[in-house]
């Protein structure tokens, strides 16, 4: 059983495994390179758990990220976020030491960067294929040749490809909306390698959100994969339909603290600084995730007309059946399925396997 | 200017000590003791410029941020948070060697802590006057007396009075509705107050939010005052009218990544890892900060029809005017005030004051 005196965040090793062998099968399968995100887990041990199955390349969101892995081996990394000039001296620093790969989307960024580059990177354009969050749309062929003028006129710069992320698959309402999303991707990005493929014969096309890599079958033109949060999952990805609950290796153990039975209701202690304020909206309700209670070596799932109700910076609300509420004791650890596991795992920095062993995510960044 | 390279929270310290000395005041003229709640700034350095304004009693949420402050010299703590039975040993450890008060609103909690305390603590009993997230309400007596009992028959548990957080004076909509909100509840809290007084002189009442300790001038009855937010304010104190844009002592500096000027958007390397994703919603948009620009050793607020429509884990995305478009270019800084200050603090763990000095907040506890 789990035992701990305050909230933590605990994983299910195995179930984190079984996620990166299926991933890395179906990659596999298709031909792809799996480059996963490793901003989800951000842990030297959980990307252990992936060089073991066989993965040797990665991606990051941060520059401080890069550095946290390339400090545990891992020798080819992307940063798939737009260059953030501020920090040129980082990028030639760990350029010099490892394969790093960069994102360019702005031509004024790309100048810069040719101005001042020092060691090589491969580079990829950051593509928006409608989930206008960033990237250059792909018929926006203007603006990719004057970007690809520099990036060619530059010797430290490697083109590698076009880099996109549907991040829109997150507001999908089911598995068909995902799909359709993603073959929306698929044809604009076949298109786009069309066109430039005779010019540039290896640029590969990358893509990552986590529910397409997930529930699609078909990556026709694609070269690589990054998914992240399929590591973990989390009540999203559930809710989503990405993965079935059973799939989601990571919760939060919750200590209860009070009992309201006159509103049946439960007060934990887990707020927003331990799960973050992300929540979903089932048919019936929000809430802040899915309950569960642990049981031996593991966890089962609470009915989930049973939910959290709310939630402030150390205060959760738990609303429970008058049978689910009989059974919970003030004293006793509740599970909670969070609903964002990248958010929450960024905020606790440390989790515990099943049997005890402590894993530190990255550090905070000292300024 | 501030001379950062990654999104960094960073503090006007003087403003800071401001809003201290303001509220120092206030409740030197109302007779109240100030017992500031420390969740907010975390860091034993914010702690000191409470300790040099006379301030020497102070409120934190858990165990763990008692132990934090503990070791930086408080002595007087209160814990305002329903007693975790599960920290029982800590909490013993802690009251051998501090004044130590804790809070007690279940009756099952009351007995179990009475059978394992080993040394003195301060007990409140926790009431609820209508937030309905924790406590008992004002008019249960039978719950109020049954724990009373049980404190009074334990003689390590000294009763100090009623502790209250109306913490729904954060979904007023207006300046009016907290100051009604806050009447309410000094009523039913002086009710309560004169059916015990003969039994306990010396009962005290205990109240904390920042809005109403903001706004509020009556405050009859009440002993003590324990609001935490006003040290730094942020965009939702300043949405409820609790102070005044100039008094927010806080703001994420985030480095501008990309511009889309055809969606009149820019792209910020700061997301909710950094800010949370708390968001506001103002008469015309949803809001996850208000924007400024870093002028000299300060900020000025940028028109707040330019907002912060969209947050990912990294990714802002801000939605500006032609004309402040026209001022924003890509390895520039932009200032984001952020929506909830305590949530930006315990992510990011360090921040920095204009000066430059380095202040860091309680680390990640480690399970």
């Amino acid at each position: 059983m789990i035992a701990v005196s305050k909230p933590t965040l605990v994983v299910d090793k195995q179930k984190a495994i079984n996620n990166i062998r299926r991933l890395v099968k179906k990659a596999e399968k298709h031909n792809l390179t799996l480059r996963p995100h490793f901003k989800t887990h951000q842990a030297h041990e959980v990307g252990r758990w992936f060089r073991h199955e066989g993965v040797h390349s990665i991606t990051v969101s941060t520059m401080d990220m890069a550095e946290h892995f390339a400090a545990d081996g891992w020798k080819d990394i992307t940063i798939a976020f737009p260059v953030n000039i501020l920090e040129i001296e980082s990028i030639n620093k760990l350029a010099s030491q490892i394969n790093l790969n960069i994102l360019i989307e702005n031509l004024d960024i790309a100048k810069c960067i040719e101005s001042k580059l020092k060691h090589e990177v491969g580079v990829y354009i950051k593509t928006n294929t409608g989930y206008n969050r960033a990237g250059i749309k792909p018929d926006n062929y203007p603006l990719m040749d004057d970007i690809l003028q520099v990036i060619d006129s530059c010797e430290q710069m490697n083109f590698l490809g076009f880099l996109v992320h549907s991040g829109h698959t997150y507001n999908a309402v089911n598995k068909q909306e995902i799909l359709n999303i993603h073959e929306k991707c698929l044809l604009e990005l076949s298109q786009l390698k069309a066109y430039y493929i005779q010019k540039y014969p290896d640029l590969q096309i990358s893509l990552g959100d986590t529910p397409a890599c997930s529930l699609a079958d078909n990556f026709t033109g694609v070269d690589e994969i990054r998914p992240g949060n399929f590591v973990f999952y989390d009540a999203m990805q559930f809710n989503l339909g990405s993965c079935s609950i059973n799939d989601v290796a990571i919760i939060m153990a919750a200590p209860v603290v009070s009992k309201y039975k006159d509103r049946n209701e439960v007060l934990v202690y887990c707020g927003a600084d331990h799960l973050s304020k992300d929540f979903i909206e089932t048919e019936k309700h929000k809430t802040f995730g899915y309950l569960a209670r642990f049981k031996n070596q593991s966890w089962e799932i609470i009915d989930t007309s049973n939910y959290m109700k709310s939630i402030s910076q150390f205060h959760g609300v738990l609303k429970l059946s008058d049978e689910v509420l009989d059974t919970v004791n003030v004293g006793d650890l509740i599970g909670i399925i969070p609903v964002h596991s990248c958010l929450t795992v960024n905020i606790m920095k440390y989790y515990k396997t099943l049997d005890g062993k402590v894993i530190e995510a990255m550090p905070p960044v000292k300024p």
